[in-house]
């Protein structure tokens, strides 16, 4: 877990209206959950031709924990230049919205190498691929297909603007993505259409944005969830921690419903 | 142009119920038609750290005829980069559907390059890059953002499963974006929600597909128009060629109004 000011594209920074040492997760996290989010990138490899330039080219890949998966043709142009030289690094962008700077970007820098049909790694990085592709199944097993691995040695994560970071690979291997994040969307949703009430309350008594006259839910973790509260300045950001790491969005929603007794039962 | 037969994932070639010369766009053309289409990028560079490695990294761009135009912060580690090796290349992905490896996409290889501010294409640059990345008008004049343009080498197109080729400097450089790109969706959506019933007749009169009983238009460009065709042996594809190329709508619609008056006076 790190402590993450938002940003803003600006650059300016305000006073912030809640806790700043709230737990949300380490960059490191971060990057895993988009990696894992995600099933397409670019593949960066140094070229036979022209030779020594760098390559990019455009990849589906699976994860193995924090080792990124290839199914790859030996007739395509990044196999020859990885037979030549395993270098090679993968980008991976989550979806870009109306301001594309400001999505969330992770590239995996290390060596990229192949499975022999008898090496230890091969059914599990088999299984780990198709589970990610499992539209590759039908070609899988093809002569001039092979597994490669990417064995990371750095990670450099942005966040959109104003976070970002050099991650090591013993920090990227033991992070974790969030638990939460394929069910995010949903709690998102739910919050905002039935909860609204009960989240002005959680501003008004459990940040400093005692003025807060609406708010909706931005983003939720296993550490803990945000809020834009809409306050005389106007829209605030307002982060709240949970009282230990979820992992499910039942556990998510009891300590909600905890905190919203707390208020309930007034300041 | 060049002639491009459909190809399938499963690599199987079928028979063409149409005129194999009938014209169509160039890789070259499709590629420059590709890139004008997309606002996002990876750009792959030489890192600094660890040293030699190709490095991805997310870019905006823009373009200046088929040259790529970024306005990047001296902060950022693909400069750094670029500023000890010039040698890079820029990534562009049409926007994945549900088959992330039918999408097209292409691959500019050359030397990126700093415009010093009294460079004579600065204010050309700066206006074709603002034109496709307007929010960045903001930081566009900050001290330690700059101009660079990557002089384009070679280029490898790939426009999803067995269309691929390397595209030459001067062919890159010579192609023309489809000036039908543009309203291409359009004139689908209203070919198949009002005339579903004369491109049925295309087909019949005007292909092999004689026996069709339903059709759809799929792709339009300059140089003709493509339909899947509903046939005694599934769907098959159909294009047909225009009578010299086009580049607007309205000649579009005057061309196929023509086809149109041309099939219903019989075979």
């Amino acid at each position: 877990m790190t402590n993450d000011q938002h940003a803003s594209p600006s650059g300016r920074a305000r006073e912030l209206l809640y806790d700043a040492n709230v737990p949300t997760l380490s960059h490191a996290e971060r990057a895993r959950t988009l990696a894992g989010s995600v099933r397409t990138g670019t593949l960066c490899t140094v070229a036979l031709d022209p030779p020594g330039f760098p390559y990019g080219s455009f990849v589906t890949f699976g994860l193995d924990a924090g080792t990124p998966l290839f199914l790859v043709s030996e007739l395509a142009e990044h196999t020859k230049n990885l037979r030549a030289d395993e270098r090679a690094s993968l980008l991976i962008v989550e979806p870009v919205g109306e301001d594309p700077l400001a999505s969330g970007r992770v590239t995996l820098v290390g060596r990229c190498r192949p499975l022999a049909a008898d090496d230890a790694l091969r059914e599990r990085t088999r299984a780990a691929y198709l589970a990610a592709q499992p539209n590759a199944a039908y070609y899988a097993d093809f002569a001039d297909f092979h597994f490669w691995r990417l064995e990371v040695e750095s990670v450099r994560y942005i966040g959109g603007y104003g976070r970002m970071s050099w991650v090591g690979p013993e920090e990227w291997a033991a992070a974790e993505p969030d638990p939460l994040a394929p069910h995010a969307a949903g709690i998102l949703a739910h919050m905002n259409q039935d909860h609204a009430a009960v989240m002005v309350e959680y501003c008004r008594q459990l940040s400093r944005a005692t003025d807060t006259t609406a708010a909706s839910m931005t983003a939720v973790d296993r550490y803990g969830f945000e809020m834009s509260a809409v306050t005389a300045v106007g829209p605030r950001p307002i982060r709240l921690g949970f009282s230990r790491p979820l992992a499910t969005p039942d556990a998510v929603r009891q300590e909600l419903v905890a905190l919203a007794k707390q208020v309930r039962s007034g300041p």
